[in-house]
């Protein structure tokens, strides 16, 4: 906030799996073969995850807080030498077999197009409960602290409406336990991001669904070119030297292509919800020409790296004055 | 032809790599630091790919033959075990660190996301120069004995104009040196496999280059969904299970976001190019309902593999009777 900015767009609740005991709870729910083995992890999650959402609730006051379920695949967090892997073994009492065989299980050839997302919640709704539980729970206790609290829940990677139908169930339940036990009820939404071409296309379907929409653009960018930002480095300063693209798109919202996607998305998505909160979020919110577009395609908010904010908010105001806009 | 088909529509030309002298050219190739060590690799493949496309071109006799040139990430081509790269640097006469080194150099965190189809022909152009005289010269031989030979060139994973743009002026180069030193011009095609959502949103601008298109579905649903097919195994039977994807979009063609992108790229494509020749190539062209999806957008053929043609046959001529096309 000391940049300006007017709300967290994206609070990635994965960074709040590492580190300290947490990530050792996050590895045991990992390995845990069955659900209750699973739930008895989590249930140490819980109160750490809470906590952060607490801490960010008070910070945040009445500002919007979209908060993003897990989205990075299971085997990010298993460690992948034999060491470390013995370490972990040890930690939780179990073989390092054990634990390597659940690396092997979780190998991915693609794991950009794999196992990640809400495909995880759906797989394993014990945690996107667990999440909606920490996320509702904290708001409820800040609330009666007397702040006026407007958490957002987005659900990652959606690519057909079934999903989000899904996982906002999922929420709902919990959020009606939760208001229960707290004797208090907090305003909050469900959304989606749409990051996938079959999201932007099937836009109308999803937004029966969802009450926000994020465009993460990142993704965006590499499902819609086949290209992934880890692997682009192979070729893409040939591509720049020879004026084959015309700029790297994880740079500047190719406008031609994942800006139709953008575009069609937010008119599709509006024709159901016309009042749809429709944002941005990943690098090219932070990019002037990016955020002029956006702009233009009629969003309500684009999201940036807290260093971005003041270039955004400077090219936001010139895209106004140059197209104005209610 | 045995089961009724009336062309190739898709020729893969690594199948064409691997196997005896061949797989230790490619390796060479692959190996080779300057683009005088490649080409004298690619030197050697080029009279095999020439003897290979003859074959085919005289058992094809005037039914087109549609040739991609090479798609897969060239890591596919190189061994990964110690033993086999000591086998490959013995062969090769280089160390097996080089080799080792080169593997790790090619190492891709997501290989269908990364340096493959029109990507490689880009950064190693002398490879599909090779591949398209490989082509048009052994259409020369073959229409010299008197065949009327119709080869159509389609470069894969086009995502932008230029990409095609580049490619095809490597191919039209190569052919006028090829028709002038056999002394004959032979009728082909340079287009473009629509496999990337960018391609089908900017089918417009693509077709101002591309003779034809051919919808790879496969890679096309890949991107669309962001799933991979390698790794689909993990919560596809889930999906299906829960009734969260109504079919498998591998095995059946999703019309609601895929389909449209097929309608879309078929559409904008025409309306550059109307005589543009549109088809299909993958799974779904031997699936009876992709089938007549196929047909009702206006295709003109579809493409599978040999065991499924008289299924495709019965399903395109079904299609016709209830929607009759010209």
């Amino acid at each position: 906030m000391a940049f300006g900015a007017e709300g967290i767009g994206l609070c990635r609740t994965e960074h709040m799996f590492f580190g300290g005991e947490r990530i050792t709870a996050v590895r045991e729910m990992i390995l845990g073969d069955t659900e209750a083995e699973r739930q008895r992890a989590l249930d140490k999650l819980l109160p750490m995850q809470r906590d952060d959402f607490a801490g960010i609730f008070r910070a945040m006051g009445h500002r919007p807080v979209t908060v993003r379920t897990l989205d990075p695949p299971l085997h990010e967090f298993l460690p992948h030498s034999a060491k470390e892997q013995a370490e972990v073994a040890a930690q939780l009492g179990i073989t390092p077999e054990a634990v390597k065989a659940k690396v092997d299980d979780l190998y991915e050839a693609n794991p950009m197009l794999g196992h990640r997302g809400c495909r995880l919640g759906i797989a394993y709704p014990e945690i996107t409960r667990m999440q909606a539980r920490a996320i509702l729970e904290a708001a409820c206790i800040v609330k009666k602290e007397g702040v006026d609290v407007k958490p957002e829940i987005m659900i990652p990677l959606v690519g057909i409406k079934q999903e989000l139908v899904d996982q906002e169930q999922q929420v709902r339940a919990v959020a009606e336990e939760v208001f229960r036990q707290h004797g208090i009820r907090v305003d909050y939404q469900v959304g989606t991001m749409i990051e996938l071409p079959r999201a932007a296309l099937t836009a109308d379907k999803i937004a029966e669904t969802a009450e926000f929409f994020s465009f993460g653009t990142n993704d965006l960018t590499q499902t819609t070119f086949g290209v992934s930002r880890d692997d682009a480095g192979k070729f893409l300063p040939l591509y720049l030297a020879r004026d084959i693209w015309p700029a790297d798109p994880f740079a500047t919202l190719d406008q031609d292509g994942v800006g139709e996607l953008v575009e069609m998305g937010t008119r599709r998505g509006r024709s159901t919800r016309p009042d749809l909160k429709v944002g941005i979020c990943g690098e090219h919110g932070g990019d002037p020409a990016s955020v002029e577009f956006c702009h233009r395609v009629g969003m309500n908010y684009v999201s940036c790296s807290p260093f971005r904010i003041p270039v955004a908010r400077l090219a936001a105001a010139r895209a106004q004055l140059s197209t104005p806009r209610k």
